[in-house]
């Protein structure tokens, strides 16, 4: 392979809060997946560098309904709930954990059933235009391997982790490791496994250490993973400040908060992503922030299982590295657009307030909203930044990560009007209104992983 | 035609709170667009009318992947503002309102401009599965008449308002009726329209009386359209108390509540849909509840303009008619089960709260969410009471207005698994995951309006 080069409308958002739009853009991408360069119409080498490509036969010429952006980043999936997505979120958390939850987790057990599901979520994902995901997995080796395989085989860059949950008085006789030292055992063994399979270049798939979160884990296991966190380099993720429930649980366990008792374990990094956060204090988000750890924002998990809503505002003030996140099946949609629309939606509602019974300045807090430009840059930029991944932007040296959206399919959600929508419009419309069968192409470190034109 | 039969899995929510799945249900439907019998497997005549149906050459056979579900009905939509859907939602409301949204709707004194609109607005929605829509127009009385005529022509049942607002102070000068006089005037030229259309059956499009809201009226406007309402058995819809501004401006201007000035107005009847309501206190309810006439609650739109969540658990408790509206283009999805799931993150905002740093205790408001069933009631059956319609469930003498949901579809968000799920779960997940594309078949009145399968 030699490269390739791509012209249309290019449409990210490098910087927060702003977007960029750019009409008839030439990203060229080298043969080793990066890119090269990203030119205007009206930059010196536009037209040499077309008819270059053009000439070479490696020019794709987007159409006038196709835009290209950048391909999403998903910092929160749990795996097996696949299945799951889109029910039994009528059931209090205890039921939905106990009853549902953990009773279709541990089916995982056997690697049909985890073949046949995870091949399922990694396309499915792709379909929805998510390059890069974060995954948990269950308390499985083998099956937890499968879904890394799974990731190299559909090419989707990939953080993969073995659930650890091994404390008896939290985690089901069913479905919990048998100890700390075989948890920590069975966390170095996928560490290797990962790290040694064919085809995983640039990395594309990676372990991450992944306690389930503090309630489910031993003192022993969880620092445990943080050494091997340390030892082995590698990403770590875990939920964090969920709900009123889990900050009280650890406060009263560890007399400490969350943040404070993950970084004394040793598992708060500059490659940490901690799920949620909705309840962190102003010290544990300086301690994020000095250390450059990630936060993934569920939005609409958040609405069926946190009781608040992240203070988004707060953390993006102190410069913290800020995602997004489905959080399958506890959210119920696998699309990032989806989560760009729930974020921007608590964001309003964490502004305002929800209780009209209550004098507007009393109602919320001010100056939390987030607008679709935010919202798309979580979704890319923001989430790349978390990961410390050179994606989710079109600019040189970045992996080429996208997906084509195009308007023009039959039974489109996404309307554009040519004589009243400009770029800048359109673009909104996208995050606001595309759905998946608008995701027509996806590329992944340059390659086309999925084609739905074919 | 003489009717026919369908025959594979209905989901519906006659009973608010519960949900009524039937598989191999033998739904029969007479040649006047009335269903005339609803028959379950073990039901003693069910055998003898299947084959009845069959022998006649009447049966349609769903199959396993497909189920049959009432038609949606949207209690809320500007359908001048279909171009906007998803964009201009990062502006404040006034430049929204004055630079996006005037402007917008003043382009509509062309009915060529009209006819491009509300065609592809009234195919959009039927392709969502919304069979009943309720719309305002604009101020112009043939554009207006021009929607009228799409659905007409399309099928779709709708109610149609000519939007009055004559207010110099609240309305752009090139945007707005000449007097209170000449509103008048139009409204009930509008009214003899609709009700004198070829091709009108069941009244299946009706004519609504259409104040904007009392900021943009004057009082002589609003007197005579509640006279109008009155003297012509006419349905009315407008905005209540939607946002701190509004409700205040009310206040201010005729020293009481929204509900209670519109009251005295002639302007809430039986037949009155009120959009929003956030703001409406325990003596507005109970005038509407005593009324008997219903309210739109648009959740999406409200996270973006309202300021507050509309207090939907204290107004059903009430016993208040209450169903759902997309509110385009200040909600940006065109999808009543969006519509549905926005409602339930909406309730449970305001159950719990949104601001972390209060304490649990005064967060939120207890016992406010909603579930998908009572979403999709409010989306059906509690959305057909409000507009004292027989639609809206699956029963003798209702109207069949229905959509076909198909999970089998390419690029599915509505995943089933066979072995996992049961008939209620895949109802849920219709609920939650189901998309444009998976709906494939819809009916009002009995007639096929739109058919993706031919």
């Amino acid at each position: 392979m030699t490269g390739f080069s791509l012209r249309g409308t290019i449409m990210h958002t490098p910087e927060r809060g702003t977007c960029d739009v750019v009409e008839r853009a030439l990203v060229e991408v080298g043969a080793d997946g990066a890119i090269t360069r990203v030119l205007k119409p009206d930059d010196a080498e536009y037209e040499t560098a077309l008819e270059e490509a053009r000439t070479a036969g490696r020019l794709t010429e987007l159409s006038g309904n196709q835009y290209l952006l950048p391909g999403l980043i998903d910092l929160h999936i749990h795996a097996p709930q696949w299945p799951q997505l889109g029910k039994s979120l009528h059931l209090p958390l205890y039921d939905w954990l106990q009853n549902c939850t953990f009773p279709l987790e541990a089916k995982y057990a056997d690697t049909a059933f985890a073949d046949r599901v995870y091949g399922s979520l990694v396309s499915s994902l792709l379909a929805n235009g998510t390059t890069t995901a974060v995954y948990f997995a269950t308390a499985h080796l083998e099956a937890t391997q499968r879904l890394a395989d799974h990731c190299i085989e559909k090419g989707q860059r990939g953080f993969v982790g073995k659930v650890v949950m091994d404390d008896p008085e939290q985690c089901p006789d069913y479905y919990r490791d048998a100890s700390a030292a075989q948890a920590l055992d069975e966390t170095v063994a996928f560490i290797e496994y990962v790290r040694g399979l064919d085809g995983n270049g640039s990395e594309l798939v990676r372990p991450i250490v992944t306690p389930r979160f503090i309630p489910s884990c031993s003192d022993d296991a969880l620092s445990g993973l943080g050494a091997i966190a340390h030892d082995h380099k590698c990403h770590v993720q875990t939920h964090c400040s969920e709900s009123d429930w889990e900050h009280s649980f650890v406060l009263d366990r560890h007399g400490k908060t969350d943040t404070q008792s993950l970084a004394d374990f040793g598992l708060i990094t500059r490659h940490t992503v901690l799920a949620h956060s909705n309840f962190i204090s102003d010290p544990d988000m300086d301690l994020i922030g000095n250390v450059g750890a990630g936060i993934a924002h569920c939005p609409l998990s958040n609405f069926y299982f946190s009781n608040a809503v992240f203070p988004l505002r707060a953390a993006l003030n102190k410069g913290l590295h800020v995602g997004l996140g489905t959080d399958i099946s506890g959210g119920h949609s696998a699309s990032m657009l989806h989560a760009c629309r729930y974020a921007v939606a608590a964001s309003r509602a964490l502004e305002d307030g929800v209780d009209a019974a209550l004098a507007a300045e009393t109602r919320g807090r001010a100056n939390a909203r987030i607008d679709f430009m935010e919202a798309f840059w979580l979704a890319t930029a923001g989430g790349a930044q978390a990961l410390d991944l050179k994606v989710g932007r079109f600019a040189p040296g970045y992996r080429f990560d996208a997906m084509l959206v195009d308007a023009g399919v039959e039974d489109s959600s996404l309307l554009v009007w040519d004589d009243l929508d400009t770029a800048e419009d359109v673009f909104q419309k996208i995050v606001y209104t595309a759905e998946r069968n608008n995701i027509r192409k996806v590329w992944v470190d340059g390659i086309i992983r999925l084609d739905k034109t074919a």
